[in-house]
């Protein structure tokens, strides 16, 4: 497995999973729909400016971005680590909105309840039968 | 929902996702097969002594574990935080063996690789058509 063939495998997944680190210290997850751009080691999400993930983000910015498929035979799954940034600028959020967007977001592309997550990964993980490689990014 | 359906839930689903945090204060996440048994606020699984995650509970307990739904219509998710054990005494062990399982442990009920995550949850959001709910357990 190279590193191009993670990025395949991780644009073909259709759901994708982020943690965060709460106030607490606790790590949180969630399902999220699949990434709006992958750029390099840069993963774009879009999401409410208003949500906790956000607010979680802003006070750590520690992230870890999962996909995973589990086949008849085969379980893959991949991790990375790395860093997240809250994107509210325009341009950013200009390049990230789709037409149907306005279906969660009322106002537009620019409702300050959009915003964009830029996830820039530092270290992979890549599971697959049991084995595991790891890459760093 | 009550806090019955939300187990209800959690017992129909295949797969889980766990998330702790490394030892450089990175979240991190991955698939693992359903629990094996679920008691109250009590979720069990099986899983290899030398794993990462097992180190990683054992240096840091707070834990996340999570079920989602993806439907046609609907997405629901159950993010549960709380404490994660690593269990190794035999009696554990014992109870949350399956015959199976010497596939993955070559040495049976005693081998030293197969210990028992048992997660205890605090805190629960509930997430179903852009609505959250919270629940303390």
């Amino acid at each position: 497995m190279k590193k191009e063939q993670i990025y395949e495998f991780i644009s073909k997944q259709k759901t994708a999973f982020l943690a965060s680190v709460n106030e607490e210290g606790y790590p949180v997850l969630r399902a999220m729909l699949a990434p709006r751009k992958i750029c390099g080691n840069e993963i774009y999400f879009s999401t409410n400016t208003s949500s906790k993930k956000v607010e979680q983000y802003r006070q750590n910015e520690k992230a870890c971005v999962y996909f995973y498929k589990r086949g008849k035979i085969r379980y893959q799954g991949v991790a990375i680590t790395g860093e997240m940034q809250v994107c509210t600028d325009q341009a950013t959020k200009d390049e990230i909105w789709r037409t149907g967007d306005r279906l969660f977001y009322k106002k537009g592309v620019t409702d300050p309840d959009y915003c964009v997550l830029k996830f820039t990964g530092k270290h992979a993980e890549y599971y697959c039968d049991f084995k595991i490689e790891t890459f760093e990014l």
